[in-house]
């Protein structure tokens, strides 16, 4: 009784009176987000049904090296999570069951309402073949979601654009800080907020570097623990030279100011040239080395933009941001400094970002 | 043009295809509150039309001992602003003026769609009058909103189902963390997350003395600067003691948990008891004391709950909450903690929690 009291309003929205949406839902790509949705479709189906009336029918998966398979009728979760890190070609027979369809090919299909872009890409090539997916999807008049950086830091204006005309969403709530709602704060929970600037640590790679070369490691030693456990690539260049932060910053850029920020456009400054010495010499002063990320909305309408190491205080909220974690302060004309920390990255937390993408998306139709 | 892209989803939900909504809303109680209100409705009236289809007229001021005003047709929100600290006796002459109209009459007037309360309570006394005001409001059939803690602490389960049976709107949201949109990002931002529980800094007094504290002042003179500085009352017991914070975390197991928790039930301990010698020799060891908040929903389905002085070391987000601020961490399940840091108080910052709730209303509507 008093968990229903406590929803009422959302109830409102979402409850009774409204009937069940069905989605059908096809994920390109495959990988730990990938697999991490499907886990939390699995745990959350009959929560989604019940809650938000919404039905999420996953009735496609297509890899790039690991073949595909897709049935309008809908997948088998259990067998397709009994198979998630082989070949899709042990996913068991069943009736309709269409095995190896390209990605492009699969998207268009016509049972599709939904497409999840989760490919590998990076800033280079144009974020292909993920951009590509985008494109045809929404020119298929499909929804989209993705948590791929890439083309919403490169095509932004555009992608927008091309999903108002065709009268469908386009979801991205997990290209900032994967699953911590930083970008749904900013459009949402701060309505009527205006917003000044955007301060933030949006990397986790080159946070846990940096907390480790607090303990006296130096900058290589903390890479190479990054490394093996995973947070650095084998080439480190995106994140320890500030890349990845500055796509996130070209995000947040669009999305809290409604301005276009390019890559060159950012003082940018990676954290290589740090030594533990300097570490230590802050930390021996209070203060702490951060890559902090920054956009500000200047009086004449334009955006300065900076990713670059930077003392920060202890008083700082972003101080206390530690290893993996991410932070964004908003500044806001009315409220103040807001300051949102969680966690920056992982399979399992960037796979709710898509699910509360899928919410917003019920919501919205 | 960028502007408008990057609010293309919102404006599917709030644009132009919506018609304009005009709300009658009179404010009970006119302090620093209702005075921040009057001042945020002249600078963004516009905004709201443009924005959100919003047209908020403000047809009536209510005071228990500065006289009030009422006209159907609406105040004239200049001249209410010049006599916003008299008495509104000086409020001048216009055609259908009513004057000395008392709470309960005015806000049952057939013009009446919202009424903001505002006025002052405390626990005691069943937090009347503004719970008299608010019952009758909601019988009446009027949309409430309201940032006093007493009434929504006390009987929220009972004004939810009251709002729910009249088919009326009760926003809640100034009542914790002020302006910092903390129950909102639990009830919407957090949407499809389980929480399992909450741990804060929910007074921004008690954490403005333990910061004085740390650099060496007694507790006694710490409070005098608070005082002066207009942070504590001169009966400080509500802050000082725990009480405040408590019912704050009543509210948060309400909207979080969807529980019902009494004053009773909550392990209080205030801050009165900690010495300089305690508050400095945490610091030595790196940890910080506050007063933490905490409601913690155990597997039996019970919430346990705890307001008490803390040592928080400083990898804790909560330990960098300096001053008059506040936060809250929520753990949750598919996202692990998030944190959120704002300002607690302050009558601009409350004000703006009453428009975000206004402006959910209109979505609502």
């Amino acid at each position: 009784m008093q968990a229903l009291l406590a929803h009422t309003l959302e109830n409102r929205l979402t409850g009774s009176e409204m009937t069940m949406k069905t989605l059908n839902t096809v994920l390109l790509g495959f990988g730990a987000v990938g697999r991490g949705f499907l886990a939390l479709l699995q745990a959350r189906h009959a929560y989604l049904q019940e809650r938000y009336k919404l039905r999420l029918n996953l009735i496609g998966v297509a890899t790039a090296r690991r073949g595909s398979v897709f049935c309008s009728e809908g997948l088998n979760l259990a067998a397709l999570s009994a198979v998630a890190d082989r070949h899709l070609s042990e996913y068991p027979e069943q009736p309709r069951l269409i095995r190896g369809l390209e990605p492009l090919t699969m998207l268009s299909r016509p049972a599709v309402d939904v497409v999840i872009e989760l490919t590998p890409t990076t800033y280079e090539n144009n974020a292909e073949p993920a951009m590509s997916h985008i494109r045809t999807a929404l020119a298929a008049g499909k929804h989209v979601i993705t948590a791929n950086k890439g083309p919403i830091a490169l095509a932004y204006p555009d992608l927008v654009a091309q999903a108002e005309h065709r009268g469908v969403f386009l979801g991205y709530e997990g290209t900032v800080m994967g699953g911590t709602p930083a970008l749904r704060m900013a459009r949402k929970t701060l309505a009527g907020c205006h917003i000044s600037e955007v301060r933030g640590i949006l990397n986790g790679t080159t946070n846990f570097i940096l907390t480790e070369m607090e303990r006296g490691t130096s900058y290589a030693e903390a890479l190479r623990t990054a490394q093996a456990r995973g947070y650095a690539e084998a080439d480190p260049t995106n994140d320890v030279e500030g890349f990845d932060a500055a796509g996130k910053l070209i995000i947040l850029a669009h999305v809290v100011f409604g301005k276009a920020l390019r890559m060159t456009e950012i003082d940018r400054r990676g954290i290589t040239g740090l030594t533990p010495e300097a570490v230590q010499a802050a930390q021996a002063q209070g203060e702490r080395w951060k890559l902090i990320a920054q956009a500000t909305l200047q009086p004449d309408g334009r955006v300065s933009a900076s990713v670059r190491p930077t003392r920060v205080p202890l008083s700082d909220p972003l101080a206390s941001v530690s290893g993996g974690m991410n932070a964004i302060t908003y500044q806001t004309d009315l409220i103040g400094n807001v300051t949102l920390i969680g966690a920056g990255a992982g399979g399992e937390a960037t796979a709710y970002a898509l699910l509360s993408d899928l919410i917003e998306l019920a919501e919205w139709l």
